[in-house]
């Protein structure tokens, strides 16, 4: 749990609980291609019609092909292993709610933010929103366990 | 709503809302590659590496890399899109606990089971849980709207 290692992602460990504090944020953006989508669905074997086919999707509310909401969601995962809190974190527990489609082209905008802190057990909670262009297509709360710099004995 | 599409994906409309019932379960298994993970990596940019590097993940709780938790849930979406209820239902919400850790190999066991239905909306929750050699390693719940065969007026 106290390792620095620094491999082929270049990633260290991230921030110890003792330097977080509540209201820091970070971000991670991307456009979501069709490419994304049928990797994807290859990956999870998600092959609903509303993400693959032009057809179905046409004849749902959604009138066109929509990304899968874990793939859209999964930059919140993003941002909790790579930026805040970073590598070396423990991941709890998230929620989430699905608020509007993405579609393909679009750029996700993925924003967290320390919530609260429980120093008891080492803990984060961290609001989570998904945007594109500032309307919120997912949001919900992770909850992270957090190295501490100094273990307790 | 009332699409029958039949496309590229061989899924026809799944379950309308009056064919569901309390207690209907369904189930998806994968086991997880390493080039499932390297390839979820890519697609969420999440190179957190405790999923990627040998090293660094020999010295954090878990001794060895993981699967990426939101790749492991996403099976949860794949049990939805596909099967129950199948396509056409929308995904309003979903909670995810990660109980413990999915290895390279490990055959990760989605099951969901409807828990509760909502005429009035349309509603179906389904309790998920993801489990390895029969031991949870995530657990939550969904919810999703779904087509009703006959529309309300």
């Amino acid at each position: 749990m106290t390792s620095n290692g620094n491999g082929a992602s270049g990633l260290g460990h991230g921030y110890y609980f003792e330097d977080l504090s509540v209201g820091m944020e970070a971000s991670y953006a991307k456009k979501i291609s069709n490419d994304d989508i049928l990797a994807f669905a290859d990956i999870s074997g998600d092959i609903n019609p509303v993400h693959l086919n032009d057809d179905f999707a046409a004849g749902t509310i959604f009138k066109q092909r929509i990304a899968h909401g874990f793939l859209t969601a999964s930059l919140f995962s993003t941002v909790l292993g790579t930026k805040l809190p970073g590598p070396g974190c423990i991941y709890l527990s998230q929620s989430l709610k699905f608020r509007a489609p993405v579609h393909i082209g679009d750029e996700v905008v993925a924003t967290l933010r320390v919530t609260s802190l429980d120093p008891e057990k080492a803990r984060a909670t961290l609001a989570c929103a998904g945007a594109v262009n500032g309307k919120t297509v997912v949001e919900g709360e992770a909850v992270m366990m957090v190295d501490r710099r100094t273990p307790r004995q």
